[in-house]
C-alpha cells in the first residue's frame, strides 16, 4: 500500500509536497494509517484532533491515544474539547450537524491562523461506495453518485482511492494502534447494514468490485463535467442575466425537449425544491410564483424571472425639504427657471407651493391614481402599469412620491401634472433620484 | 394496479389506444398479468410466445398453458420452436444471446407481416433495478444507470413503473394463473443474488424505495439528455465531417478540461474499447493509431482522424483500352487535340504510343517515383506527399496508373510528363475519373 499510495500522491496529488499539511484525525484505523503513511514519507504534518464529549471517558481515552503517538513521531498536536450537546440544543441542530459544524469551523480557524496549506481526511473508497449507496437508497441524482470528491478547495482525500481492507491489511502488517471507532452518525445504522450486508455480495458478485466503482466514478464525474457544460452553454443562449433579476426566455428554452434538465440545473444552487410546481410554472397564467426560502420565479408572459424574495410592506417614508431623507433615495433642491429641463426621467421639477411636507415615499397601492404630465384626465396606475407593459416585479419595484396622498411623481417613470411648474410658479423644487 | 395502470397508459402511453399489440408471453406471472390487464381494458392484442425446447416437457407446458390462455379469453396466438442450441452452437452464441436474437428477430418478422404497431413487453420496475444493479456491479456509465428503456422504437414497455409486489398483489387478487419461470439467463445467479440478498435491505432502509428509484432514473435520463446535448454541440464546434471521415480538431478539443468525456462520446458509436490508449493518442506521434472492429483513429499532426479501416492489400488491377475496366474507376476514350485541357484534375491526356496496355491501377509503394508533369527530373512518390502535406489516410488512399510499372498518373493529383501530350503526338487519349 506504502508504494501505491507514494505513486499516487506524485501522480495525482502532485501539489501536497512540501506543502504544510493538517490532518484530522479521530484515532480510528483510517485516520491512524494516514498518519503512519505520511510520517513515513516525511510529509509537513500536524494533527488536529476533536473531542466532541459525547462518550465521557472514551472520548477522552480517544485524545490521549492520539496525543501520546503524535509525541512519539513528534507530530504538532492539536486538541479541542467540545459541549457539543449543549451547541447542538443551542442551535437546534442534531448531534451529527452540530459536531460536523464545530469540527470544520475550528478546523478553518486552523488552517488560517496557523497557515496551514490544506486539511486531510481520511475518508476511503468504501465510504464513497457507503455514500454512493446512501444516496442511491435515498433516492437521488447525477451529483449523488459521483462519490466523495478528491478535493474541494482546502480539503483533500489522499486515502479515497484505498478500500477499507487496503488500510485494514497496512494497518496489520505495521502493527499500527487504533481505537475502536463507535461513531455518533445519525446515518449509522444505514451506512452499517449496507457496509456489512450489501457491499459483501457486491464484492462477492465481482471481485474486481472496488476498481469497477473507481472507474464508474470517473464515467459519472465526466458525465456531470459535461452536463454542466451543456448547462451553461444552453443558460447563455437563453437566459437574460442582471445583477437583480435573470430572466429565462420560455418561447427559446420550450424548443428544448428537455427544458425541465435545465431548469433543474440553473435553480437547484437558489435552493428551490417544489419542482413540480417550477415545471408547471411554464405553462401557468402570467403572475404565478414559486418560492424557495430566500428567492422566487415568477410567470410574467413568456418570461420566467428569477429575483429576491421582496417583502411587499407596504410603508411610508416621510420626506422633508430641508434636512437628510434617510432610507428615501431622492434629494431635493431649491433651483430657478434656468435648470428647468423636460426629458431626464430620473428627476422632476415641481412648483413647490402646490406641495404640502413632508412629502410621502411609498409603494403603489391598487387604486392608486394619478394626473400624467402631458395628457388630459386622470389614470389608474394598474392601467398605466398595463399600457406602458410593466412585468409584475417592475409593478412592485414602483414607488409613488405623494403629497397630501396624492401622486406628484412616479418615481422614475412619469411626473403628474397637477403639481408641475407653470407660467405663475414662483419657487421650483428639483427632486431627483439619488 | 389497474386504476393506476390504466392512468398510466392514458397519460404516458396515450399512443397505444387503438393500436394492433403484439405482446410477449412467457407465461411467467409478470406477461400473465399484463395479458390480463390489457385484454380487461378491451386493447386490440395479440400474444406471441417462444418454446425454446430448453426445458423439454416444461417449455411444452408452457406453450399448452398460454395457448389455453388465449384460447380463453379469444387472444390471436403465435408460438415458435426454436432449436435454441443448435442455433447458438452454429453460431458460436451463449443460450441466452442466441435466445434473444431468435426471439426478437421472430417478434420483428410478425411485426411487419402481420401488420402489428407495437411489440409489449413485461419488463418491470424491478427488472430496472436490477439492471442498474449489475451495471453497477460490473462497472458503468450514467448509460448503464438509466434503467431499462419504457419505449425504444417499436418495443413498449408499460409496466416498467410496477414493483413485483405490485404484480404479485394483482396476481392474487385476480386469480391470475402464471408458471413458475425457470429462465436460463446467464445472469441468473447475479440477478437472483441481487434480487433475493440485495434489493430486500435497500427496500427495508426506505420503505419508499421503489417510488424513490423512479425518480432517481428520471434524473439520470435528464442529465443524459444534457450530456448529449453537450457532446452534439461541442462535436459541431470541434469536428469537421465527411461522408468518409471525421477530423478532431485537437487544439481546440483540448481547450476543454473535460476533452476525454468528449472523446467518449463520439467514439463509442464505433465500438472502440481501448480507452486509455485513445487518450494517450492526442499527445502521441502523428501516425499512432487506435482500431476497433471496423474503424481506427489515427493521430495526424493536430487532428485525430476517424476512418473505416482500409485493407491494405496492394492489389494491381489491369486497365484495358478498350473494355469495360471493372473496379476501376476510370473512363479511356479517344480524343483530339482540341479536347486537350490541362485545368481538371479529375483527367489527364496521354500520348497513346508511349503507354503499354493493359496499365496498371494500384496503390503506391515505397520507392515509387515518378516524373512530375511541369517539373524538371524526378521525384519519390514520399517526397511529394510531403510537400503536399498528405495526410497517412490521404496517402493511403492515393492510387496510381501505371504504364510498365512506369507512373504515369498519380490519379487524380498529378500527371508524369513522360506519358504526356507534345508536337509529335499523333494519338491522344484521354484518361478520366469516373
Amino acid at each position: 500500500m506504502l508504494q501505491k499510495f507514494q505513486n499516487h500522491l506524485n501522480k495525482n496529488l502532485p501539489f501536497l509536497k512540501g506543502k504544510k499539511l493538517l490532518l484530522a484525525v479521530s484515532g480510528g484505523i483510517d485516520s491512524m494509517v494516514l498518519v503512519e503513511l505520511l510520517h513515513h514519507l516525511k510529509f509537513d504534518i500536524s494533527v488536529a484532533h476533536c473531542n466532541f464529549n459525547l462518550r465521557g471517558d472514551e472520548s477522552d481515552g480517544d485524545t490521549e491515544f492520539v496525543k501520546s503517538t503524535c509525541e512519539k513521531y513528534s507530530i504538532k498536536f492539536y486538541v479541542k474539547h467540545f459541549e457539543t450537546k449543549e451547541y447542538a440544543n443551542l442551535h437546534k441542530l442534531s448531534i451529527q450537524v452540530a459536531a460536523r459544524q464545530l469540527r470544520y469551523d475550528w478546523f478553518n480557524e486552523l488552517l488560517e491562523k496557523k497557515g496551514f496549506d490544506y486539511l486531510l481526511t481520511a475518508h476511503h473508497l468504501d465510504d464513497s461506495v457507503e455514500t454512493f449507496l446512501i444516496n442511491f437508497t435515498r433516492g437521488t441524482g447525477l451529483e449523488g453518485l459521483t462519490g466523495i470528491p478528491q478535493q474541494n478547495e482546502k480539503i483533500v482525500r489522499p486515502l479515497l482511492i484505498f478500500t477499507r481492507e487496503d488500510i485494514e491489511e497496512y494497518s496489520k502488517e505495521n502493527n499500527i494502534e487504533w481505537r475502536e471507532d463507535s461513531s455518533n452518525a445519525s446515518d449509522k445504522y444505514l451506512r452499517n447494514k449496507l457496509r456489512h450486508k450489501v457491499i459483501p455480495i457486491l464484492k462477492e458478485l465481482n471481485p474486481g468490485f472496488s476498481d469497477s466503482f473507481l472507474q464508474t466514478l470517473e464515467n459519472l464525474q465526466q458525465s456531470e463535467s459535461m452536463v454542466d457544460d451543456a448547462s451553461r452553454i444552453v443558460y447563455h443562449e437563453v437566459v437574460q442575466d442582471s445583477d437583480n433579476e435573470k430572466r429565462i426566455n420560455l418561447s427559446e428554452l420550450m424548443m428544448l425537449p428537455n427544458y425541465q434538465a435545465y431548469l433543474y440545473q440553473w435553480l437547484k444552487p437558489f435552493r428551490f425544491t417544489a419542482w413540480k410546481d417550477i415545471y408547471d410554472l411554464v405553462s401557468a397564467q402570467s403572475g404565478r410564483q414559486v418560492f424557495s426560502e430566500e428567492y422566487r420565479l415568477l410567470k410574467d408572459r413568456d418570461t420566467l424571472i428569477l429575483a429576491k424574495k421582496n417583502e411587499l410592506k407596504l410603508e411610508v417614508y416621510p420626506v422633508y425639504e430641508d434636512v437628510e431623507n434617510l432610507n428615501v433615495p431622492l434629494k431635493i433642491s431649491v433651483c430657478n427657471k434656468s435648470d428647468f429641463r423636460l426629458d431626464d426621467k430620473r428627476c422632476i421639477f415641481a412648483d413647490k407651493d402646490t406641495l404640502k411636507f413632508p412629502l410621502e415615499f411609498r409603494k403603489w397601492e391598487e387604486g392608486d391614481y394619478f394626473y400624467p404630465f402631458g395628457m388630459t384626465g386622470k389614470k389608474k396606475l394598474s392601467k398605466y402599469f398595463k399600457d406602458e407593459k410593466f412585468s409584475l416585479i417592475d409593478k412592485e419595484n414602483t414607488w409613488l412620491l405623494c403629497s397630501d396622498n396624492e401622486v406628484v411623481w412616479v418615481v422614475g417613470k412619469r411626473a403628474d401634472r397637477r403639481f408641475s411648474v407653470n407660467e405663475t410658479t414662483r419657487n421650483i423644487i428639483k427632486i431627483e433620484l439619488k
